[in-house]
């Protein structure tokens, strides 16, 4: 086996990025030689949880095979999140909190996954498993991603598991959990810099739902407003995108961390289906969702759900 | 949550049966209520390790959505060796050894996967890693289908946590592993009494690969020669079942657990991708494979291979 690279998903949120540092540590205090690398830039939010705990970003890389047989992934495990040649690749390891899907292998592997807030969560509890002391910097990252994941808490993928990991981390790195956290999130919801294209990229996944492919991106604000007053350039983007991409449904969750719920933007060809899957209206293709924070537990399952039918 | 139930694959071995008694226990202990069923009737060698460990044989189902609305799958996932109504079910938790294949969740979920030659080594770290304590009659099951799946630790899927974790079990269950071991095995080999369509349902499983359908039957003898005799009736047999089931080849693995190699016998439309795929000429529909024990480690990769060509 030649060294293995480890990467979290496409358009890398604090979690991919930390999750692959987190456990490139653990294989390679176990003996297994292994680089976390990205399959993306880090976002603001994340650029400030490095410079934080002073950590180099993880080289970016655009295929696998080129220089290693094996790879582990993290928080995601759907071949349309991962390298663009998973497919020539050997899965040594996933760890992940994700639903599983559009996932398979020839041969058995390591497989761990939770349905907690965050994949940091996991890897905490791998490294007790194991007795291993996790370094101060590292903890500060995994403390990162579970914050950022979960909302610093107020998410409802946030479990008492998270709660407790992230307490223990933010021991061993030596911040105030609630400060530190507050100041990393406000740091990603930065969104006035961010050209039309960035918004609908920053954190975007593709998923198939029954026979359609539907792409669903979020951004964090503090004030969903704003975004939406760059209305009229999304939808026209998200349009040229499902044009140029072959995706049925664009959906743009725009999420206020504050007040905890989100606005829909939504484009494409079955927003009736959209509409139905949450119980709203489409007002001009916008709709509240109150309470919504969480694509994984509060859009994928309803839209899933609808789609199939 | 209705109370969950726990399985394993059908035609189901030791490792099925008993991971299914062991992980209901883990669970239990943890507060959620769990039952251990199974998919089909023990085979001699599970009934000999029931018996000898003082635990009814579990429940046979046939379906679960009409009793249940969350189950747990332990050694296996693909769709198609599991409950025949999987997909009306909510899949809470996995514990298997196997490569992971036609699974697919809409929802986050438990699943611990590891390379090792049983489900019940992991569930044995499963136990240490919460420190709960492993009664000695399941402790014994537990050792049991280690023992089954690794042939004594003979087979090439055996690791040293697999050694490590039986040795540990013995101890829990007060008996001699070699000694207990070979009079286990022995029990599961007694074919004589066999009808042809028992000797290809007792362990059979069916695996896509590439676009053909492989239908793998796997026996354990100490004198191949003694099945062969009924070689005509067998692949008389197979025939039928391939017409009535759509197998494009039906497979049936002979294995000698005293020398540890294996006679194959197939039958199909294509027999020439088989015998490339082990490097063998079929004689009469029929090869040694020297050396050849696990159809999941020596058995499947090839054939994968080789239809994937």
């Amino acid at each position: 086996m030649k060294k293995l690279l480890v990467f979290g998903h496409q358009n890398p949120d604090t979690d991919a990025i930390t999750s692959a540092i987190a456990y490139a540590y653990y294989l390679n205090h176990n003996g297994i030689e292994a680089e976390a690398v990205a399959l993306g830039l880090p976002s603001e939010e994340t650029a400030y949880a490095l410079k934080q705990f002073k950590t180099e970003a993880p080289r970016v890389i655009e295929a696998a095979a080129n220089e290693t047989d094996t790879v582990a992934l993290v928080d995601h495990n759907e071949a349309q999140q991962s390298v663009s040649d998973i497919k020539d690749v050997e899965v040594y390891a996933v760890v992940d909190h994700h639903r599983i899907a559009n996932f398979e292998t020839a041969n058995p592997l390591y497989y761990r996954a939770e349905p907690v807030g965050c994949t940091n969560t996991i890897l905490y509890k791998m490294f007790k498993e194991k007795s291993i002391a996790i370094p101060a910097d590292i903890a500060g990252l995994m403390l990162s991603a579970i914050i950022s994941d979960t909302l610093l808490f107020k998410s409802p993928t946030c479990t008492p598991e998270d709660e407790a990991a992230a307490t223990e981390l933010a021991e061993i790195a030596g911040v105030s959990m609630n400060e530190y956290g507050l100041a990393m999130l406000k740091a990603g919801t930065n969104l006035d810099d961010k050209s039309i294209a960035e918004l609908l990229t920053l954190d975007a996944k593709s998923f198939p739902m029954g026979d359609k492919n539907v792409r669903i991106a979020q951004v964090n604000t503090v004030d969903v407003q704003d975004v939406l007053e760059r209305q009229v350039e999304l939808v026209s983007a998200m349009e040229a995108e499902n044009a140029a991409q072959g995706y049925d449904v664009f959906l743009l969750v725009i999420t206020n961390i504050i007040d905890s719920d989100s606005a829909l933007l939504a484009v494409g060809s079955h927003l009736d289906t959209v509409a139905s899957a949450f119980g709203v209206s489409l007002n001009e293709n916008v709709a509240l969702l109150p309470g919504v924070v969480s694509r994984k537990k509060q859009v994928v399952p309803p839209l899933t759900e609808a789609f199939s039918k």
